[in-house]
């Protein structure tokens, strides 16, 4: 019997072991709805912890801290004596031997796996853009925007009391799906109504926030009337949209985009994501399909065809209902990661295997400080924006959350901030600097505009 | 007049500028004095944020997120129309000219300088110690000390599940004044009582906690009647109390101290500091003092002998009262910034400036959950110890802290975690690496601790 008080080797299994590998939505979900079943669950994440990724936005954006949308998962976890979790990485897996490799060279045997490491972001192959213009998908990706994005008004204003100028402080972010609109509609919260009253020397409203996007429409998943709705709200909030604007080059403190150079102060990334890199381990396995953005195909028990004890989950699954693609957010992932549970659960019975079947209650995402749209799907069918929607979005969100102590302090957090106007988490740690920073201010001081000083 | 909504440069001043330097105690407590005095106040901080030092320690151990007890400078003092906020950094000073010299090159005039730049960790000349014993001043250091402390736990376990055993888990703080004695009591908590039910294969309550102190008693400037209960709420908490230890030498994952070497997972600095090198740069002016750890010496105005217009608060300054020292902490601090806003309305009003008397409260220090020892000298005179002691330090520390907001989530943390026995903010970010781990696990191997797989 697999105690999970003794050492993992060294003993022999009697119960199936089940690895998940990832602690996101799709895993925590798998090994929550695991825990009353007769086998033994390994965890496996490189991180000690699962984010609440739908709030990433919102440490970005200074209103949360850090540890108010993570937890440790093996906290999450605890109380499940079937289950451990272990900090390592993956670096191999082996579908015959019935194995992954794990960082340190070690083996972990399974004898059902269930891979739920979910996406990254993809530069479209220039990854020298990546420290150029950061991404949004883990805590340190967050911390890293909140830092350029703060910084950015310091430094202008330092620069502005120094020598009586600055450059211009436009925040680009490069794509208009969900995160590059509520990111362009927080950045633009901030400037507007939270940094105000802070700067002496600088109207941080002046500055500009730009959200482009190659398609004809931001939000292009969503209906076009929560589209244009969307839009409509962006531009109400100063942010100007640009859409069919391909970005065809970036570099320190510029993109450029159809056909012309802006300046940017900081540039945001929310334009493309692949499959983390797992799915190309899977794919040494013969019959193993990668669709464009390296997303494992799988049929619906939710396994690569011919392999029926490999699950993938979330966003690194490829899975299609009535001939469309299950999109890579939460809810699926969530719904994918208790199905996996039913499916183990019949197969330890003898019974058949039940079919997934993605139940979708809609869609959501927030523009700004009072301003949502929303695609509900149940409990009725509707098309919703404005405050309603933001309300709807709030209410889900703190639903969502794992953790009590969590719904809290963000419930506190989003009090607080809707009605004082101050953010809660206004912290520069790290790395003083800009990129392109340097540049701008020696442009600018070539071309005269520093004022000499009266002294 | 130098009205605030314009540039610093290119105009007469006509009001007294105070230019403050330091973002700390004295210098937030200065500024917020001068609020409603006919003056332009700079105060120039290289961080953004002011940090409530006293609960840093929390931060190091899980229990709050950075943004519970730090705040931006400008937000404290925006409604402060004659007060405006840079973030810079100062790298020289001239006395004679009356400016300090910013990080840029540019120099910033002042009438009036207030030097409030605090002190920083000494190695005692070993600064080669300082990224393997890392020290609590910032909130860098706060999380790159909770990220070491939550990764001893993870990688031991790790280690546990794929060989078999794992390097033993002994926590070495160095220094058993206040800041030793919190990092001690704390880790000794999160071990025995935080982490018990979230691992399968290690046993935190196991790890050791050490706490090596060259002189004869822990919290050496408290009476010894209250050092002593101190010593033995550590070690009641399980912390291996060693005084009159000498640490002679520090390496990757081990300690040198009283003529043994040991073994450590994590080694954390509390040994020493000295004063911010701001100190140097001032002593370059004819006639200025340094005392042994480059604090300046001031005179009862808080002025460096025949500097009437340069005031040196806080930590950085040398203050004697009855013939001792006035501490390094921060009850001084803010009385020092509170009087120098006093002496500048007298000199205003062309009255004799008051001389600064500190006043002090008592002094206090926590151990560990429920424990704490403090010497009261107002209200009434008493030596306290115990849960009395710690409800005590609980509301002073409340009361203290700046902002509201910060009141309610700390508030809220300290409920959540004194009675559910979980850390809110136990987050690993950044690098997932320990010093002197490999080695530890390499060495095990070497001795045949790995147990082979039973695969």
């Amino acid at each position: 019997m697999g105690s999970p008080a003794e050492p993992l080797y060294g003993k022999v299994f009697t119960r199936p072991r089940v690895v998940i590998v990832g602690g996101g939505f799709a895993g925590i979900h798998a090994a929550m709805s695991l825990a009353h079943l007769p086998v033994d669950v390994t965890v496996v994440d490189r991180r000690n912890h699962h984010t609440f990724q739908p709030l990433l936005y919102q440490v970005a954006l200074a209103v949360l801290s850090p540890a108010d949308i993570a937890q440790p998962i093996r906290t999450i976890l605890r109380s499940q004596p079937n289950t451990q979790v272990l900090m390592d990485e993956v670096t191999g897996l082996d579908t015959s031997a019935k194995t992954v490799s794990l960082s340190s060279g070690a083996q972990l045997p399974w004898d059902c796996l269930v891979l739920a490491t979910g996406a990254t972001h993809s530069y479209f192959g220039k990854d020298e853009w990546a420290p150029l213009a950061p991404a949004l998908k883990t805590i340190e990706d967050a911390t890293e925007i909140r830092r350029r994005v703060l910084l950015a008004f310091e430094l202008a204003e330092r620069q502005m009391v120094e020598h009586g100028w600055h450059p211009p402080l436009n925040f680009v972010v490069i794509g208009g799906g969900p995160t590059g609109v509520e990111l362009a509609g927080a950045i633009s919260d901030i400037a507007q109504l939270y940094m105000r009253r802070d700067f002496r020397h600088i109207d941080p409203a002046k500055s500009r926030v730009l959200l482009l996007e190659g398609s004809p429409r931001v939000l292009a998943a969503y209906p076009e009337d929560l589209s244009a709705k969307a839009e409509a709200a962006l531009t109400r909030l100063g942010v100007e949209v640009h859409t069919k604007t391909q970005v065809t080059n970036l570099g320190p403190g510029w993109v450029e985009a159809g056909g012309k150079r802006m300046e940017a102060v900081v540039t945001l990334w929310a334009a493309g994501v692949q499959a983390s890199p797992l799915g190309k381990l899977l794919a040494a396995t013969p019959g193993i399909q990668l669709d464009k953005r390296g997303c494992v195909v799988v049929d619906d028990h939710l396994n690569p065809p011919g392999v029926p004890n490999v699950f993938v989950l979330g966003d690194l699954a490829h899975f299609e209902q009535d001939g469309h693609q299950v999109p890579g957010v939460a809810q699926p992932a969530m719904q994918m990661g208790d199905h996996v549970a039913k499916i183990i659960a019949a197969d330890l019975r003898g019974a058949p295997r039940p079919p997934f079947r993605y139940f979708d209650k809609g869609d959501m995402a927030t523009i700004g400080r009072m301003d949502a749209v929303a695609k509900v799907e149940w409990p009725f069918k509707a098309h919703m924006s404005g405050f309603p929607a933001w309300v709807t979005w709030l209410t889900v969100h703190i639903f969502f959350l794992i953790g009590f102590r969590n719904r809290i302090s963000v419930f506190v957090a989003w009090i607080w901030t809707y009605f004082t106007f101050t953010r809660g988490a206004r912290l520069i740690t790290g790395d003083l600097k800009l990129p392109g920073w340097q540049d701008q201010l020696d442009a600018g001081a070539k071309a005269g505009l520093d004022k000499p000083s009266a002294d």
